[in-house]
């Protein structure tokens, strides 16, 4: 048999030859360094066989790819590990049962059905006990069974997972196994592909955590303990992503929620519903204030619809029968049944049909922040990121098919400001398409034309993007844009969607130039997403350290002592007066204490006063924002700070040095 | 026998005297003008016994309250009228059956079971027998039968109505009857009071209108035909009610609404359920940023508990007892039962109660622009006045017992303010109390402190009020304020209620200067109620014709000529940039058709820009709030429409000559 080189030269082999004689081929060296291999540009290891004449590249530990093959081999270390962690405290090896075990992001997993629960101690020993294997550089063996010999091996050993992995295979599917250490070392039900032996495996690993999984998923069967781990090439790999697991800890939106008291979350009012003190509550109507204020810049008109509608609408707009698993129950009494909106297009549509409309007036572009309820699964919940109550920055832009790129256009624009505002200037475009299920609305023509307008409109602006099928709407195309925060995490947060389908189901219209009636195009379109979403991840983008126009507290005043009260209270009026806010801490506290409790709650500045400032009418600040200054005059810091937010700055530019 | 006169003199009366003896006893010229007689400060009539030593007053046409014995005998006149009417056409007068017909604020009505419909051409022709009826001056008498007889002379007649009536009676109660023109004429079961004769009638009546009615409110039971009248003692007073009847349809908000592009209801959302176009979306805004302005230089902060709550809150709450009628059904599913915020309170408790709280930090008070649901019958849904979503101004007050008395008086100062810019100046102060049926919580020493610390409050701001029983909510009494609109009419708007309830319910607590847990006092507090509500009284009560700080459109441009479109866009941005909402009219028609269509929107300033204004730099306008002006400077006009603004004026002072 013979397999192709990358420089497209062809390469003569034994017959059946496995990945490992690629490398023998060329040369010894190459054979020593090899940890897989590249098969028609899949990821495959040296122990299965090569098809022939497959296009082939051997893989070295330079490759970023062969991260993989350690990650997988490293869940099949973890099982033996655990296997002889249990065996060497007195277990028989068959009360250790394995479900599944594949690899993830940064990592692997296994789920294991165990004697007993795992404590995060078990995890280090266990851990040692996989860095001896891999120093024991044990040989990785592939080798198939027949079905029902491979069934039998399970069956005889009581394990009743593995038994119902080899039943779901097709039956005409090849069962492999990975061996490592031979027969009396380590076995597995698998697919592959992993390193030639485990030696090969980086040393940068760690077990990072233990936590109930149902076996397969589904929780009314067995509950297992799935163990997770991470793995990289490098040390630097592995401390960087450690650091950032430790720096995510840290600003978690809901320790910093806590912390800095903006919402709560309450089993008296519901899971999945945040509720907002006050603090929390003025970066939300910031938030929205802001995407206000540039949505009607931009020709925007703010509507509102409320939050219940009759679930006749819903059914006519197709979402009771594509959405109704993600909404409410119904509220029924003699007359009707209502919903609660999970979105607001049918609402915005009827509120267009409430008025006769001439192709003159469009695009219209109705905006509404409307808190929208989605009955998202409660284990799915979490702090602001994943709730029921969501409230969009929601727009639906009617317009004529010949205006979709224009007003496609502007949307983008919109957006890339507003990301920029928030310092999200890392981002990517994913266009969603229509995939091969049922739930897309059966219209070729409308399907492809809605495609091709969204895909010119993203050419036409220069947008990079890449295409996914299946993650469309049920009624058309989307645009989403995926940004990257601080920590390198992707959050799914703009959209823009093209809906051919829902105007003409609700009847829309508008008397055209022609003098005929057409239904328009609607774009969807939300911004941020939705302010409870996108103040989590701002949260946690910023470390807590919002922006100043966001900061819900923005000046703390600090008296030094008592007799600084009055002019304290001087400087708050003027503070106010100029729209900040501001708050004086007149506790008969030490200094050092009053500056502590501001810091805890991240307050962007506090004035410090004391008889100097109170003398010459100046401040002197400490700022998360810039470098700390004394004697600031009272009308510099306070234009300072007003310029600062009125252009809602992310980062402050230092005072001029002649301003103190 | 004898009766006190006025002047606290005694007067002989025979015994069993009727009212008409008094005047009669006092002299010829009083017993003619006599109508009507007070008994016991109660009104009563002359056919009617006196009781022995009653307090008695003889009322003639100059006392206000003889009108009601007027609109009470006008009843009776109808009935008989229709049932002449109906005779006239043919029918048997067997087949007019009646239900009441009493006395209502300006007037009166009777419902009928006839047998046909009636038109507003049979009002004229009813109207037509009634005046005769009143010119033949019928003599009345009043006199008893016992329970047997009276409930035979009905049966007899076969009249369903009059029966059930008299079956409701106490069995003890004398069965009384007024007859009007012998037995001839009409005789109706009736306890009175009347005029003693048709011609003490003031001709200064009308039949106004007929609608359905159940018989006795239930719509399971027949639907009978209400026949409404007007009527006053003198053609001025008259004159003005049908003015103001005119007067009010015109600025009917659902009228306005239309016409103005402000909101619609749809069959679609659902029933009570107003949704906003963008000019009317504006309006909502701009209301609650002026509330939110002044609640946060009041010192209050605003939270945001979402639309949603689960059941057991409300159970622990004591709504789900007292308050489940007006609440929507609920949502149910596996895991719990949710419902739809008929009210903030329980919600803004458990945000108070996610946090630890010192005295230190009360009074708190947490205000929220929350829409709450609440199920109103949908036979009294009306526009925006009774809807089923309602945006609350609400508010609730944490503080100590010793506070009640000062956050009611800062509550009462912002109401005071923001009544005021609405040019609400004519109010009223209703203090609501406990009253004897079950739905209040039964703790009264709690009631009485609650109630005390209201008329405190009340009396050491000098405010005036009148106290009603049993209409306190069911945590505590409340002072509700009654103001009147532009036409008179009153309208209940504001409320500051005192819990003393709740709280403790709820478990709400403060650790106090002692150390000690201490449940706190809640005021609960609304400014203008609700923003719907109140958008369809401002409505009315401007006419349609907002405060320029409040209007959609504050500015229209007109262009005179294509020419001038270019400073017709200069200006928009100048005025644009100011903060200021402005169209520009850029259609080819003639100026007065551009200018017609923006006096149609209520528009309050028109700039027209011809040559003039353009070579001028300048504006000449037409303005509903101030007289038109032209060749005012660019910068004069902005500011003069920026201060105006800014200071919310309900009206706007004329620009300064020297501008111009």
């Amino acid at each position: 048999m013979h397999v192709v080189l990358p420089d497209g030269k062809p390469l003569e082999l034994p017959p059946h030859a496995t990945g490992a004689e690629i490398p023998r081929a060329i040369g010894p060296g190459l054979a020593k360094a090899a940890l897989g291999v590249e098969v028609d540009g899949r990821l495959s290891d040296l122990l299965s066989e090569v098809p022939e004449g497959a296009k082939v590249k051997v893989l070295t530990k330079k490759d970023p790819q062969v991260v993989t093959l350690m990650r997988h081999t490293l869940a099949h270390v973890m099982a033996q590990a655990v296997t002889e962690y249990f065996v060497q405290q007195g277990f028989d090896a068959r009360q250790v049962r394995m479900g599944v075990g594949p690899v993830i992001e940064d990592g692997f997993y296994y789920d294991f059905d165990l004697p007993r629960t795992l404590t995060p101690d078990d995890l280090g020993a266990i851990e040692q006990i996989m860095r001896r294997i891999v120093a024991d550089d044990l040989p990785l063996r592939k080798y198939a069974l027949p079905r029902r010999q491979a069934l039998a091996r399970f069956e005889e050993r009581g394990d009743p997972y593995k038994v119902e992995l080899i039943q779901d295979l097709p039956e005409a599917e090849a069962i492999t196994f990975y061996e490592q250490g031979g027969a009396e070392g380590f076995t597995d039900l698998c697919r592959g592909p992993h390193v030639p032996r485990t030696g090969a495996i980086s040393p940068h690993f760690k077990l990072m955590s233990v936590a109930g999984a149902y076996w397969r998923g589904d929780e009314r069967r067995p509950m297992l303990q799935r163990i997770y781990g991470v793995a990289f090439r490098s040390a630097d790999e592995l401390e960087h992503h450690l650091w950032l697991l430790e720096e995510a800890k840290k600003r978690d939106h809901r320790k910093l929620g806590r912390e800095l008291g903006l919402f709560t979350l309450s089993e008296d009012i519901g899971a999945g519903l945040p509720i907002f003190f006050p603090r929390g509550e003025i970066v939300r109507y910031e938030m929205e204030r802001y995407v206000r204020e540039l949505q009607t810049s931009y020709g925007y008109q703010h509507v509102w619809t409320g939050h219940m509608v009759r679930e006749s609408l819903y059914a006519r707009s197709g979402h009771l029968e594509n959405y109704a698993e993600v909404m409410f129950p119904a509220m029924e009494d003699e007359e009707v049944r209502m919903r609660l909106k999970p979105m607001n297009c049918p609402s915005h549509m009827t509120l267009f049909n409430a008025e006769h409309h001439s192709y003159r007036e469009l695009p219209l572009r109705y905006a509404e922040f409307a808190t929208l309820y989605r009955y998202e699964k409660s284990g799915q919940l979490s702090g602001l990121t994943r709730v029921r109550s969501l409230t969009q920055d929601d727009c639906h832009i009617f317009c004529t098919e010949e205006q979709v790129q224009e007003e496609f256009a502007l949307a983008l624009r919109l957006i890339q400001e507003v990301l920029s505002t928030y310092r999200l200037t890392d981002y990517r475009v994913q266009l969603s398409l229509r995939g091969e299920e049922g739930k897309y609305v059966d219209d070729d023509e409308k399907w492809v034309k809605a495609t091709d307008a969204l895909r010119r409109a993203l050419d036409a602006e220069d947008v990079p993007y890449d295409e996914v099928s299946g993650e469309a709407a049920f009624y058309g195309p989307k645009a989403d844009f995926m940004a990257r925060d601080a920590l390198g995490r992707e959050w799914q947060l703009s959209t823009i969607q093209v809906d051919f389908i829902q105007p003409a189901r609700l009847d829309c219209g508008y008397i055209g130039e022609d003098g005929d009636r057409h239904t328009p195009v609607v774009l969807h379109r939300a911004v941020t997403g939705s302010t409870e979403r996108f103040m989590g991840v701002m949260l946690e983008h910023f470390a807590g350290d919002l922006p100043l126009w966001l900061a819900p507290e923005q000046v703390r005043i600090v008296p030094i002592a008592d007799r600084h009260l009055g002019y304290a209270g001087e400087l708050r009026q003027r503070l106010l007066d100029a729209g900040l806010r501001t708050e004086t801490d007149d506790r008969s506290e030490r200094m050092n204490a009053k500056v502590r409790d501001a810091e805890l709650l991240k307050v962007p500045y506090i004035a410090i006063l004391g008889d100097k400032e109170a003398g010459a009418g100046s401040v002197s600040f400490r700022s998360r924002k810039e470098d700390d200054r004394n004697g600031v005059p009272v009308a510099a810091f306070v234009e300072h700070l007003v310029s600062a937010v009125r252009e809602r700055r992310a980062e402050v530019a230092p005072l001029a040095a002649s301003a103190a």
